[in-house]
């Protein structure tokens, strides 16, 4: 997507230097725009514990590139696999609640395990880590088609106002390689001249909402509002809000979504106000081998300072301030699930389907079996 | 309460000078506490509007005692009492929500249009005031009561363990007089040496579950731990809530329950959770001419700035600083209503009884009465 009218993908290989990946640092948005520089596989583990890249199709993305700049940091080892294959376990460990991670690390270890020697073990981790981003602009494109008909519907029942869709934390371009989950569908709207508005809950404690989809949005001029995350009720009640379409880090083969903090609770609102609420995901996103998103999806908890220190200009001078005082305990939970119950659809690359086992298992019915 | 072991109110009329009334400053708790002077029906205006004080039955008693600065104001003018009237309908512009500034205005007008010089107005307009004050600290004492027999049944089936309390927003002595509407029961039940733990909603935007709720229990020792907004319903799902309890802002005869922006949503995540969600209110706050809160209640919008701007300590100095980029638009709605359907019971000072018109014009024979 854009930034100030240059097109940018979140993560590349840095032109005429094989040796590093290029990332969208996502740390200092909206306050500042940076590229960062991953030279090593640490580098990249880094990326994804720290933040500097989110969401979960970027965070399996980065793995893969990651895999690669450990093949390329152990080429004229002997042990070249075997560094690979620790570097695979550190990543890992980065981010428990996503399960890209999981599948694109499988995917590249899978590759390189079958090369036979280092430079092809390199050149096929560059290849495959290339092939995934690729592949999710091409998954993403495909749900901004599916989504979109949504949006389309609505807009014919009222056609002189726009579409409001809400949306929690960042679903966008910035989550995933390009174009975004949950925001395809809106991109989508933008050039096919179907207005559309967009409710953005700030999302705490790291404020992706209010930080980075506020930004994307901004930068392609859809017409946007950020709301606190206490908001998206009263909204709804209000029938301020058309449509919620949020993306998720990991759905069970039986539809329940895991998603960042606080989503539930607007899937509830949606609910209960008789509102449609989407879930946009690539297929990568499905976990196989779960039933029961409560009970078995490992929920990151995070340090307390992400909720007691918050980030913001002071007369331009970007500062950190302490909002909680010192001592005042404090507990921070990445994410929640959110049953199938109260999810309307999910948005696949495949299409639209309902968030049970019979529709996934349909829609995917080559993946599903694979993993069984 | 206590603020460092000395005994507060949080409004009073200053010792040894009849015109000047004090509050506690809230406004920069927890970072800084100070009390402020009233010495005017103006200072008393804008210190609810600009949020010095705030809370339903604080409200209430600030526009009350800020009616005796009018009266004494103009206590040497031949038209006093319009003088009263015009600051009473000041007062009424101040904050729409809460009901209680209505009632607290009309129980002073009386009593001052009874009075029949302008020293007995002045006179009268003062035991109003005082009177106001010491009911609401009598009734938050049995909101106490009541509120502590559902906390004792919850401790009798977990008798190792402390009762976790969820609450939004700051319904504690801060909001009132003394003890607090919602943390009534909970300081009760310290006192009398039943564990509790208070999860406490940071309450965005103006967070005054983190800044004012977290300060008043821990300066009475009370364990609690914050979280974000978004996090309860995860909680919920969990278990590791076992009752909810709010304050509320304004009551409808029919139970739909107006307060802080986002406690709608900690009522769903209740109702799925089979988690009893109780709001806690003097009878002040009931409006006997509403039935159909979500159609009627007006709900105040406050400016962008409370949601763009943080307040917070960077090496011991407070600052302000942006967290929205400049010109990103913003919408600030600072109330939602709960319907009854939600609400397992309302805490009076009379008891305790269902979220319904039944139960309320039962326990309120005399008030529902009156009203028609």
């Amino acid at each position: 997507m854009k930034v100030k009218d240059k097109h940018y993908r979140t993560i590349w290989l840095k032109p005429d230097d094989p040796s590093t990946v290029q990332v969208i640092d996502q740390k200092f948005l909206p306050h500042r725009f940076t590229v960062h520089d991953l030279r090593s596989s640490a580098d990249a583990a880094l990326a994804i514990s720290d933040m500097t890249v989110r969401g979960a199709p970027l965070i399996g993305a980065t793995a893969a590139w990651g895999l690669y700049l450990a093949a390329l940091e152990a080429r004229t080892s002997d042990r070249q696999l075997s560094f690979i294959e620790r570097a695979a376990d550190d990543f890992r460990q980065t981010r428990p609640t996503a399960v890209n991670l999981h599948w694109a690390i499988a995917r590249v270890l899978s590759v390189v395990r079958q090369a036979t020697d280092s430079q092809r073990r390199v050149e096929a981790a560059r290849r495959e880590a290339q092939a995934i981003c690729d592949e999710d602009v091409e998954i993403c494109r495909n749900i901004a088609r599916h989504g979109f008909s949504l949006i389309e519907n609505i807009a014919r029942v009222k056609p002189h106002e726009p579409v409001n869709v809400l949306t929690h934390c960042n679903a966008g371009w910035l989550a995933a390689i390009d174009w975004g989950t949950a925001t395809a569908p809106i991109y989508l709207a933008q050039e096919k001249k179907v207005p559309v508005h967009v409710w953005i809950d700030e999302t705490r404690p790291r404020n992706q909402g209010a930080y980075l989809t506020a930004w994307e949005l901004a930068q392609h001029g859809i017409p946007h509002t950020v709301i606190v995350d206490n908001a998206g009720g009263h909204l709804m009640q209000r029938g301020q809000v058309d449509i919620c379409i949020t993306g998720t880090d990991r759905t069970t083969c039986t539809g329940d979504v895991a998603n960042k903090i606080g989503t539930y609770l607007k899937a509830l609102a949606a609910y209960d106000n008789h509102i449609p609420f989407y879930v946009a995901l690539p297929s990568t996103s499905i976990d196989w081998s779960i039933d029961d998103g409560i009970a078995e999806i490992p929920i990151e908890e995070r340090g307390p300072e992400e909720v007691s220190y918050v980030r913001g200009l002071d007369d331009e001078q970007l500062r950190k301030v302490r909002i909680i005082t010192e001592g005042t305990p404090i507990r921070n939970y990445g994410f929640d699930v959110t049953p199938a119950r109260l999810v309307t659809g999910l948005i696949t690359e495949r299409g639209i389907c309902e968030a049970s086992r019979e529709a996934l298992a349909t829609l995917f019915d080559d993946l599903a079996r694979y993993s069984q």
